[in-house]
């Protein structure tokens, strides 16, 4: 029997193993190249691939003592986060070339222990809605979400363990569910932004793509240096609120049956689940759009007015409408917003954690659009810590998941309730 | 007589003048770079001057339509936020050379309404604590306060009529403090701080230094695109809280007696006064002071990393005591900031805004030092929009005045009250 390639193996199981001198960084790192001069071709996910300067450092690395939680772990870097060794392209024109001085800080701390920055994937337009050129590795005729969508393609296709994303709509859990891995939102707050391109501050968000729960608490405790979200082992069963959203209407079949089955699921392993409709969320994604589009048309002043001929007609035409939205009517929005913050606290007076639609479905047929954030945009703006866990799958074979989201500065029982769907309601 | 030299009028004279081409934007410019001529050598505010690039703009502005609010007027921009078409030092070797290929949104925000972009002003290292070379215009032997040292020196001075700069702790209120110009820090939220160097996310905010409050407020209107900022007119005579502070034992006498002028001279103008005290304000200034240093220490991950010998011994101490505060502790100062962000609302109960010292006293002698933040620090955690009003002087001749304070949001109350305050107080 063939042993299994290392880039199948899970972040944690290569931690653990490079930690142990088990393997070397560089056969890791080597397989993961291989992977790619495979299939990138035929998916698209790096905007950029530092592959000789890798190898330089998983070499030292292997040289050299153990220098934290990544050691010699080849990551994805999305292209709109700083790099000091890599261009940072932004998905634009505009960005061609452009070589930041600095790493962003997360970036900085993933190399501060151990980690190889092996590229930069590609990312949507600016991070927003308009479609990348990368294809679902699961099924090439199929979007694989956006705006993380080179990282969510990337760790899907095993090209790399983890990678690094950033959500402000549902850009880590809508592709992570499209690609049938687990996406990590943090609460807001959590990681330090420095060093990524600001588009909506009230909710821009760095995460986490991996192919398990525990790989995703691990990116995220390196990024953070916070060790608590390492110890995911835990003998209390979470308590589930399983809530179907204001948005219920627009859920497809596949999704409405991977709720039944969690509800199903989750009892038959002993959890209490009781269903949740908490008042806060009503009317909250239109909030969240406007405020994003207010926000970015803001942030991007400079493209919007000084670079337009590089911008897309789409995006000319959303930083146009966010421009046209009042100063009267964002305050509102943010007051709006600030009230459901402090609501949404009661929703888990008796659960631990809630779990509720990632998307509308499976991944869309076709590259023209990146799928409905429909279903992220509430929890976003709540600034929630969101896992996405892939457990099932739709009527035409692509997988379908749910997100489990916990009190804001909560992650650790959000990944931990994660783990706990993830081990008993996984496909065999 | 001679007439007032141009650079000598206020922003919103020039502007106005400006609008009307009864001058040009040339000879507002060559009487900025004539003053900057004289007194550069002594003063050090500038850190990059881009005399030739502003000539061709001010021409161009000259020959062209009436572009908007700050049509022909030169700025400063501390140099800790970004340039399309000049360097970005952050005061630090770090960044020697550092070209960033975007303007910061609020830049991109002053030239579409046709302002100059002069120059980059000196910043402390990182804006941190430690010292930049420039002197008080005011006397030369002191210092001008941090970090925005060059935006509150150039403006003072006359070498341009508005500059940019930033306040995390205390680096808009207290330069203005020490140099006897107006210093605006808006609502946290208020401007979008894409493209400024990230130290402290919970409190970072850009903000506007000035001659008179109309002026800031009209660089903030331009920065922000809210013209309701323009509107300072007011029949209604504000009501005004005097509230010592928890730290007043730390005021000296020159700012004891700014407060008892402020009180009996606000009160002869027919403003009601009263004295506050409000509970929330207690003990914020250390929780300030730890997340200041938590998240500047996760901010800065890749200098205090990778670029450690380039770091001041001071910078390097200062992120090693921030990367030893523990996660727990930085949770529980971000839950009592929420706290007191939520009951600072009711000091506002009964009146509109609140005066607060803005400094210890007059700025210190000697450049080893930028002075205490200590009067600003609670105000900044808490977010409010703060207006630094210089309106008297102290033992040693040096300037000294008080800052206002509203509402988060209600930025147009700071200013109006302000301006009120200005008006009725100010030396003849």
């Amino acid at each position: 029997m063939r042993p299994r390639p290392l880039n199948e193996m899970s972040a944690s199981e290569l931690a653990r193993g490079l930690a142990q001198r088990e393997w070397r960084a560089e056969d890791v790192l080597n397989a993961c190249l291989d992977r790619i001069a495979e299939r990138e071709t035929l998916i698209g996910a790096w905007e950029y691939l530092a592959a000789d300067a890798a190898l330089d450092a998983a070499r030292e690395l292997d040289r050299g003592a153990v220098r934290g939680l990544l050691h010699g772990l080849p990551l994805g870097i999305k292209d709109i986060i700083d790099t000091a060794d890599m261009p940072t392209g932004l998905g634009s024109p505009i960005y061609s070339n452009n070589r930041p001085r600095s790493d962003a800080a997360v970036v900085a701390s993933c190399r501060g222990q151990g980690a190889i920055m092996l590229g930069k994937t590609v990312t949507t337009e600016m991070a927003t809605a308009l479609p990348s050129r990368t294809r679902n590795p699961l099924r090439p005729t199929h979007t694989p979400g956006g705006s993380s969508s080179g990282s969510a393609a990337a760790v899907a296709d095993y090209m790399v363990p983890l990678a690094l994303g950033t959500q402000t709509a549902a850009s880590l859990v809508r592709p992570a569910a499209y690609c049938g891995i687990v996406g990590f939102k943090p609460s807001l707050g959590k990681l330090a932004r420095a060093g990524v391109k600001s588009q909506c501050e009230t909710m821009d968000t760095v995460g986490a793509l991996a192919r398990t729960v525990a790989d995703a608490a691990l990116l995220v405790a390196a990024m953070s240096g916070d060790r608590r979200l390492l110890e995911l082992d835990s003998p209390d069963v979470p308590r589930f609120g399983l809530c179907r959203t204001p948005e219920w209407e627009q859920a497809g079949a596949d999704t409405r049956q991977a709720m039944e089955l969690a509800a199903s699921g989750l009892a038959a392993a002993g959890a209490a689940t009781r269903a949740l409709a908490p008042p806060a969320l009503d009317g909250l994604s239109i909030v969240q759009a406007e405020i994003m589009l207010f926000e970015a048309a803001h942030a991007y002043a400079w493209e919007r007015q000084f670079q337009r001929e590089l911008l897309s007609p789409g995006l000319r035409q959303m930083l146009d409408t966010g421009l046209a939205i009042s100063h009267e009517q964002h305050e509102r929005n943010l007051a709006r917003a600030e009230l459901a913050r402090a609501a949404i606290a009661s929703a888990f007076d008796e659960v631990d954690v809630i779990i509720a639609p990632s998307t509308t479905g499976e991944a869309p047929a076709g590259l023209e659009s990146t799928g409905d954030p429909l279903f992220c945009r509430q929890w976003s703006l709540l600034g929630l810590p969101c896992v996405h866990v892939p457990f099932t799958s739709g009527a035409s074979g692509m997988p379908v998941g749910l997100q489990v989201i916990a009190r804001h500065g909560h992650d650790r029982d959000a990944l931990r309730a994660a783990q706990f769907m993830q081990q008993r309601l996984a496909q065999a």
